[in-house]
């Protein structure tokens, strides 16, 4: 059942930085609105946004040997995915696996748990989206897997699928879809400049997306 | 059932600002202790107080659309206050339509339920309270209504009451008594004023209030 | 039922320092991972590490009187320690009561329940550790007690215990065991500092702590 | 500010009673789906369908005067609204209350905030709907209203609303409102007969309500 | 993106049949420890416990027109499994849509989200276990899928996968793994039945299970 | 650390079956309203009331290890009382640990945490008051500790102290004070009788307690 799944298909680093550079809510949104996770992933500090690729770790409450051995299978620009398998808020994570992670590799944690050592983990720029912040330790007894699929704040992440964070939350975007969300993204990011410029000069939303013959339709009325 | 309300009285500018430059926890006190909105409600980011006239909208969870009609509803200084119509999470607004509601003179955004864009809207200087911060996107498929009383985070609101918004939270006025309330806050305001220079001196707050004897009536015991 | 503790037994400057210097995370390990309170105790402003002798006040709810009578038992280095008799939001306490108890010395604030006048206090440096932010008044009708053992946040915790605060959270070490919890903190941050290096330059925990052969007997599959 | 209204309108007992039988989802609907309080508003026990007629609480945190004060106020057929000024589970209400309340005509509590003596209300047949069940005792110290309008679980209510409530939670409905909505509600439950004859025998609501089509245009592919 | 998948495997009868007599508790541990749904899933009425193929749903917060399109899809002895994409305590389901799926063969809803009519349902002898209980209404505006993966409650679920349900909540069990699954439970029940009779006796784990070396190996102190 | 304490006064049984019989909200009220556990812990059926010397565990989150070292140290009448170390919902016991602790003479349990087999535990007639109902299975790995002081649901719990829980929730009474809250409770109770039946005539609480005088000075006003 405790198993290490050792190859993982990456997607392209020019692709995972198209969708870093798109943001959390512009690649949700050009992906149909999927992926995102549960609003209560938060960053440990603001104004960071990246992507990376899905190492996967399942791991049972309270226990965080298998962050040593997912630690091993980093590759440059991976991210951390972890997910308990019952909830838990300890402190999975903090300075000193930070430090091994930064060695091989690894641009940041997406945890549905807690994470310790915030004020380390921040002077070192290596940032944590995570259910809480708690420095409750845990144990090492209970094996757990690496790379395989879970269901992490209610989104299923596979190994290899791009995760890409910022101050919105984290989103998840499945590894054969991420060239054709990347185009999407970039799409829409030129339209929504577009949009900007007319709706900064007071031209209403309304009219620009030709609303009011529809609310009118529906009933809406204006007394 | 839809409807929008287009007549909105407003208090004057100067009230407004009185009650801004208060605060939340000040105004809240002048009027009596009551008016304060979910401590759930959050700004998205720090150090900002305001205050305005408040532009309602009654929306379907998930479902933004009234947030454009309502922007058309804007004039110089209102604030805009959304309560779904029952509890969501989902990222009704973000840049775009900030852009929108600023160049309509919107000075920010009270909303029971999530806001996306962070970086953007804190680098417009946009501040918004909310319940949580979400990149789910929403639809445009069901009407609400715009500028009928709303209950938004356990308050009653209605258009053109004045809302005081700092980092202690979100505070409601009733339009019929901003003035008054506003008095009563600069009353209290030049009080505080003596009483936090008598306890900087160290002297204590059961000597100025005059507590011991009320203390020892009701049986408070010193062992 | 009511009653003020007046002796109060206290750790020394120095060893409350030294627990200060090591940090919650590291001496909630030290002490064999316990004492820590609920991870929803968070800090009204961030980068804060400190260490005082408590002062504890059990208190109705919605009523902060007691807070009042506490601060005149404050000496130098306290921290005040406030749990309220059942659930409560409210805003116990704000800049006034900062500025009294910090004319008396005290070095912050430990609150199951909310506290207000966040921009003050973040101003005043007077640093607070809270369920929630809330400028929900209180009233002073009803009596609590002072410096008697009281749960907060899910921990016992004594008058004269210490208490440890950062951004990790809230963590509480026994009057009895803080001068040893010292020695074992001390200890541990040594040798943090010789693993960090060894995992900074690459090394991992697998091979460190000597896990993999335990990893295999307890049966993980690399595939 | 605390004040008691003695003059309360009262819907007629019929229509007060037909909307009893047409239950709570009914009578949202046909009102146009408003009017629900939060889905946390709970029954302590099952199988009561009832309505009345609201007398309103606004009662401080911990602190159930109020109710006292309320009694007097209450004729035959009312119910009990209770909502504190901050959110507390405390147990406001029990066995001796409802002794109280019964022999003043009262048939039933809707309480967000917590209600105890469980098992003898149960057995008295005096229903409640709360947020929590709790033995947390309550102080007689602070002044509230009464039959003053209040936000009970998220809704507006005021005195001479009609309560509707059974196991589905709890609905208002606005006293001007409420001869039109029971008019609605019947005018519903005719219809729902009918189609659930249909539905019974096999149709499907896709053919019944005509669904295809708009699905098919909105894009639904059959894979 | 919207899409019905209409060809769904299947488990036989036998299998579930024997699976829901197994129960979730037996189910779970059998297959590993995994599966199980959040434990905030909680049935309408108690007492019941049932097996069934799901047929699954991916719903837009506030709207159930999918169930209409999902109710088509089942054949006997299968179980609906609805989880919106955003969270979301909406009545989605109530007696009308009940009567139509067991007219179709449904035995029951699984539903990360409200349902409505608890009385007509437990009359009806329709199982549903879901997050909340809420008479709220939706709408019929935006499509969703059916037959496609879903993550409900924390647990991926795809279409024909065996859902068990009872009071202890909601365990899934792959399509593929479902025979050997019901094996292992099968083996596991006889086991239980022995063990159990040597506890009733007074014997105990520590000696059935021979742990009391362990315990003491692991320092284990007995003062 | 992990310790087993042997060695626990116990309360008489004849002043445990009082506290039993006066219930949790008179007991609670007549120890001067404390005690009481947080109102999520709920009885798994209603109906039960019941006392019992509380034999304390201390666990780590997801291990129910040290149930079966507890159960060998239980004695006729005693309650089980575990406490996670930190927050879990994970179903710690079930079927087969009740069968074992009925066996030894336990006459409940109380769990901040989860329990399964509810239909199994509910034919038994063993009644558990916990904060989850979850079929998530435990590990045996992890040392915790026997009959030490433990926080459970937020109240501080030694062992020998008498439990009492009923369908208002559960209520810890200190081993040393047992005999006195009973006379109190008991006082209590007759007391209560009388009220009864004055307000079941009709008589107000306003008169019966006299409140009209106080109501008036605190400024309550009659409109």
């Amino acid at each position: 059942m405790a198993v290490v799944v050792q190859e993982v298909p990456r997607v392209s680093a020019e692709v995972i930085a198209g969708l870093a550079n798109a943001g959390v809510a512009t690649v949700h949104e050009a992906q149909g609105r999927k992926g995102m996770l549960a609003s209560y992933m938060r960053p440990i500090y603001s104004g960071v946004r990246i992507a990376g690729s899905a190492v996967t770790i399942s791991a049972p409450p309270g226990d965080n040997w298998m962050l040593h051995v997912a630690i091993e299978q980093l590759t440059q620009g991976d991210l951390l995915v972890l997910a308990p398998t019952s909830p838990c808020d300890n402190g999975y994570f903090g300075d000193l696996l930070a430090t091994s992670a930064m060695a091989r590799g690894c641009c940041g944690l997406i945890i549905d748990a807690g994470v310790r050592d915030i004020r380390d983990l921040t002077a070192m720029g290596f940032p944590v989206w995570s259910k809480a912040i708690s420095a409750q330790g845990t144990v090492k007894e209970t094996l757990g897997s690496v790379n395989v699929p879970i269901v992490c704040a209610g989104a299923l992440i596979e190994a290899g699928d791009v995760i890409v964070a910022d101050d919105d939350g984290v989103c998840v975007v499945k590894h054969a879809e991420a060239a054709e969300v990347l185009a999407a993204a970039d799409k829409r990011l030129a339209l929504e400049e577009a949009k900007r410029k007319r709706l900064a000069s007071g031209e209403l939303g309304l009219d620009i997306y030709a609303m009011r013959p529809k609310l009118a339709e529906k009933g809406l009325k204006y007394v």
